[in-house]
């Protein structure tokens, strides 16, 4: 039912115990978190489980995300171990028996202890690398920020070490003797596409749409 | 930045203490679910958070999902505290400062103790109830399933009683002196979107493509 592609990372204990996941290799781990436009974190508060979409972004062999220094999502989430998972839904997989239905996704598991990011050159630095692996160039055309805005900004970061990933794709995988029932079999694909903008109406005259904004898709640039 | 729906549920406790997550009304909080193909659910594994994707559903006041039986996600997060969470990503927002970039998106997160779907007969109608709302009239038409499936086959539900919900959409909001700043804002829209299915090969001949299928949507019939 699936196509995995695996190498063993240096330290995996807990990814290595969940049997649902498969070994990775650094290119398909890294292809995915790049795909995925936002991510699930997970951390613990007070005993129970709580899980926040957000933006993330890979630099190297890090993952980073920001919000608000008043979140509680960030600041519940700052030195803790949590875990970090990204999805991508490809498609339905309409098997011959109801058993053997699935979906073909792409998901990566990352487990670890956040860290903040604390330099303000530094915070600096990976905001506008966010934005320009985004939306390259638009940067140095904002307002600048502010002090103020970059205090209230809190930016997390995680080491990508003890991770995993699955791919699967293609077509059912059907028990031999049903291959000869007599109903429709196959996949029906989905994809996140991006569509025209729409530029603000309180745009200032004659300031026309960036080509960084035409070309942008989604995985970044 | 955001447009959020609000009404009080009888039960909120954790969900109140998540500050950046809105108070909701039942109806916008079905449609969240019900719009989304898959979810991510959080359980605590020795004291650590894991955050696994799966397909939802939702009948009712009930969300489910399911997996083999031999799944560590599917063991392990039976009869614990849970946090499921379903993201729909609408949009990026360009504003005129980095600060005040955002995306639209929707989202839910609910809260609560997982209870396995024990009955025999109960198993298979919230399985007929599930495929059907996303491809009607396709389960009769499998060949049926044998009850060494259904065994290995584990159902997960819990009550839709802890959650909350958020929508943000529309233009960037910008600070009132921004506005004469020099830059392009706007949104760039997001959709997830299905494509012409692929039959399997291994068809039998003359077996059509059922309309169900043709005609599924994400979010269901």
């Amino acid at each position: 039912m699936m196509a995995s592609k695996s190498e063993a990372p240096s330290e995996r204990t807990r990814a290595k115990r969940l049997n649902e996941y498969a070994r990775y290799d650094r290119e398909t781990l890294h292809a995915i978190l790049d795909a995925a436009p936002y991510c699930h974190v997970g951390y613990v508060l007070g005993g129970a489980p709580v899980v926040t979409p957000t933006i993330h972004w890979r630099e190297g062999d890090e993952v980073f995300w920001h919000g608000s220094s008043a979140s509680r999502m960030i600041r519940k989430s700052e030195g803790v171990e949590v875990c970090l998972t990204v999805t991508l839904l490809d498609g339905l997989v309409l098997a011959r028996s109801g058993f053997n239905h699935s979906v073909n996704y792409r998901s990566a598991m990352l487990f670890g202890r956040t860290e903040a990011v604390e330099d303000r050159h530094e915070k600096l630095r990976v905001l506008e690398y966010f934005m320009e692996r985004i939306l390259p160039g638009r940067w140095a055309t904002l307002r600048p920020p502010s002090e103020q805005e970059l205090k209230a900004t809190k930016i997390l970061k995680m080491p990508i070490v003890e991770a995993s990933a699955k791919v699967t794709e293609g077509m059912p995988k059907d028990e031999p003797e049903d291959y000869d029932w007599p109903v429709w079999a196959g996949v029906v694909p989905i994809v996140s596409e991006v569509k025209a903008p729409h530029a603000d109406p309180r745009n200032l005259p004659g300031i026309a749409m960036p080509d960084y904004v035409k070309k942008y898709r989604l995985g970044g640039a």
